[in-house]
């Protein structure tokens, strides 16, 4: 009976996951190769499908299967690949039903309109015409997050969308103690006599040999190119299409190495993920991946403590020199090292480097939380922001382009997704403390160009997992602790010491 | 209360379209971009979407919806927009609803087996390794054409796929007309004692250089890159989105200049009917193309009326012989016009002239009818097409990787597609007349590149039209007069007579 129950949830969740896929397949084309023309109508298709899906997600037949197969013997084990499919459909499920359809329409309409929005206050630096879509927004995400309930604070509601269990009270705890100890330590460096000269990376990087270099990177670390590609987009992403299928895209930049080289390694460490879920269980939860934040954790691991690292670099620099043999030729790889490694207080969270990107992120994470709460307005938002970007960095933007204009995720309606940034930031230090520990000669490995241990580690600890765990308990899992901002800190001081001289 | 029917059956094929319109996005990622090992959640997805289409449109609903709308005021103007759609709709319902899901399921996994087959015994010039499929597949499509139903012989349930509303008697009868005095002139050309020399088109053409010159024809004769793109596959096709997306391929051999140029031609002739359809009519049969002869006659106007003529070649040789200059500067207009004009009695259609094309469709469509009706036994096939081929050609094909097994069609079940190249041949030289009649100076004006009047006159007589006319009255509302092959007769002998010096 149960049994019976759950092989129809497993029917219907498949569909739902295949038009899911579909749909990627359509969001991708429409960044990627649509043609300029095609955008009205394929506006209509990705409505149809994601009414669809939500049709037949929120089905009542899909409540009604959940209720036969909950309390039974298949939840008997909490961590078995039913009790976690079910645990999981459940919690999607009444997520998905508690909200009114018309609420949910309301905010795609305003994401839309509040988007377009946002591109021109941010162009003319004019946060007041942006203030009342910005107020509409704020507005129905509140309502939004009354919907579906919170335990603690109503930011848990938006938070649990993109970090499915995380409270803001524990997140709040790791960002305040990481802070602690991170704010004099930006100090120390930014205060340091020594600084790379970052211009050798401003030099002429042809794109054809950067994109050469990039697909060379992302095929060592093991980028499969049977399933996947890199193509070009103004905004990088990663999707996951399905088995066997999963796309990457860059941006290159004649006088700038770094976006494309790091984007690249970045959006491999996300499509490494997807590729590395259990295929066997496709279409449902266990099959899926766990959250952004755990996401975040792997296109980190590989962009900085794999693609910036010196051993990395003692295998591929000789390559990069022969690549880009007039920009490179009479660089050191040591200068090349530091270069790639600056760190500096920017006003811009997206050319941050690994050290400050922290400190952008609790900004945002702090600000959202007086937003949601009410305890900022709206109109305050400017100043709030300025106030807090200076207590942190010790500077002050000059402009609200430079400050809260600067990011699309308000706009869009993404509150609570911020802080997944910096939580992927801790989750990858973490485990890769934990893979340095189990595959002690591991920067050998990096130096003779083998990366396939850190990702058979990766696949087996994380990847295979699917969403057995939620974020924080794969976290204790895989580690044998929970999230503590120590390895991150621990990281961040042996890399960037010895780097900028400081004790 | 029927308008209010109405609107519900536009609103239900508003959904079956955008169904449809998400698989050709998929269809064209599989075959251009998607990677290698997506191809098998690629097949789940497409099964789905076609289930889900499928199901849609074969709902009861749809027929209820059609009885309340039949017979009223609506249909009253029988080529008002609301009667055409109604007429087809039910045409299409009725088909879709008479035949078993089981026998389209079986259809549907034969035509994968049968296709596998069928690359396996072509390579190896095996016809008796594909007979058992080809038997099956042969079974189903009479038990199809059974299901369906029709008038007079069985074949016309077959044709009527591709062609609707065409009967194999009125096709029988304007072949055999054509053939009569075709065959004749094919052997007055093949006697001549002039010849082009082809050896010119198989010099170097390098392919970045194809490329830009395609785009820059294609471009010139309207084809919209803000509505469309060009891309490289394996086999050339035109797949339509949407409005505002309508995309095309083509090939490139360094060795043969003719397979991208004119390929690029033929797809941009689908391509600009896809892109003229009736915008507003998008959805229902009104913003639908007539049927595949239709299709074709566009494709084959740009390609061979237009991009095979003289005044063409006038305005665009100089920009060739700069593009190619190392094949083309010591080449002659005359002898490159020539050269792309060779007729020769040979093997394989997908590469004959415009002269013998029309003879290798007789042949098929002779056969299908003998196949379907059961008077040729599968066995017999390849003996029949021998006998038929040499008769036409005078020429026998010495395997049968020359003869029968080099389409896929009938591997994949398209019984009845055939006649509709030659159909579109013999539609295009009725149009491109009666165009000429209406622009008496359009070979000037090809001659100074421009070509939207040709353009305008077909969006006004045929694109726009959608369904409102079936083929035969399509042809007859345009140029006056029913089909015949004389239009085609007399374009093909005023063209290659005098460049093969007969009479």
């Amino acid at each position: 009976m149960s049994k019976q129950a759950m092989a129809e949830l497993k029917q219907l969740m498949n569909e739902v996951t295949l038009i899911g896929s579909t749909a990627a397949v359509l969001g991708w084309d429409e960044r990627v190769y649509m043609p300029r023309n095609g955008s009205a109508h394929r506006a209509n298709q990705l409505a149809y499908l994601s009414g669809l899906r939500h049709e037949k997600f929120t089905a009542p037949v899909v409540g009604k299967l959940l209720e036969q197969v909950e309390g039974t013997a298949l939840v008997k084990d909490p961590i078995s690949a039913d009790a976690v499919n079910i645990r999981e459909i459940r919690r999607a499920y009444d997520k998905a039903t508690k909200v009114p359809k018309k609420l949910v329409e309301e905010i795609a309409h305003t994401e839309t309109v509040a988007q377009n929005a946002w591109v021109e206050a941010r162009k003319k630096n004019d946060f007041k015409s942006f203030l009342p879509h910005l107020e509409k927004m704020i507005g129905l995400k509140i309502k939004y997050a009354e919907a579906v309930g919170y335990d603690e604070v109503i930011y848990d509601a938006l938070l649990d969308d993109y970090e499915p269990g995380a409270s803001t009270k524990s997140v709040t705890a790791v960002f305040k103690e990481f802070r602690e100890e991170l704010v004099p330590f930006v100090k120390k460096i930014l205060n340091a006599p020594k600084k790379p000269d970052v211009s050798i990376l401003e030099r002429e990087y042809p794109v054809d040999r950067q994109r050469i270099f990039g697909e060379a990177v992302a095929a060592a670390i093991g980028f499969p190119f049977s399933d996947g590609r890199l193509d070009v987009t103004v905004h990088p992403f990663c999707t996951g299409i399905g088995p066997g299928d999963c796309r990457i895209t860059t941006r290159y930049n004649v006088r700038h190495v770094n976006e494309a080289l790091f984007g690249t390694m970045h959006e491999s460490g996300h499509a490494l993920y997807e590729l590395g879920l259990p295929r066997e269980h496709y279409g449902m939860p266990m099959g899926d991946a766990v959250s952004l934040g755990i996401h975040e954790s792997q296109s980190r691991m590989w962009e900085n403590m794999v693609g910036r690292s010196k051993p990395f670099w003692k295998h591929f620099y000789a390559l990069a020199q022969g690549t880009f043999h007039e920009a490179l030729a009479d660089v050191k790889l040591d200068d090349f090292y530091f270069a790639v490694n600056d760190v500096r207080a920017s006003y811009i969270r997206v050319e941050a480097d690994e050290v400050t990107y922290n400190l952008h992120i609790m900004v945002r994470f702090e600000l959202e939380q007086g937003i949601i709460s009410g305890e900022i307005k709206p109109k305050d938002i400017p100043a709030a922001w300025n106030e807090k970007f200076t207590s942190y960095f010790g500077i002050t933007p000059k402009t609200d382009r430079e400050g809260c204009l600067q990011d699309v995720h308000w706009a869009a309606g993404l509150f609570g997704y911020f802080p997944t940034y910096a939580l992927g930031n801790l989750y990858s230090a973490q485990f890769f403390a934990k893979a340095k520990q189990d595959i002690p000669d591991l920067d050998e490995q990096f130096e003779a160009g083998k990366f396939d241990a850190l990702l058979g580690w990766l696949r087996k600890n994380i990847h295979s997992q699917g969403q057995r765990y939620r974020s924080e308990d794969l976290v204790k899992v895989v580690t044998g602790k929970k999230l503590s901002h120590k390895p991150l800190m621990a990281y961040l001081e042996k890399k960037f010491k010895p780097l900028y001289g400081v004790k």
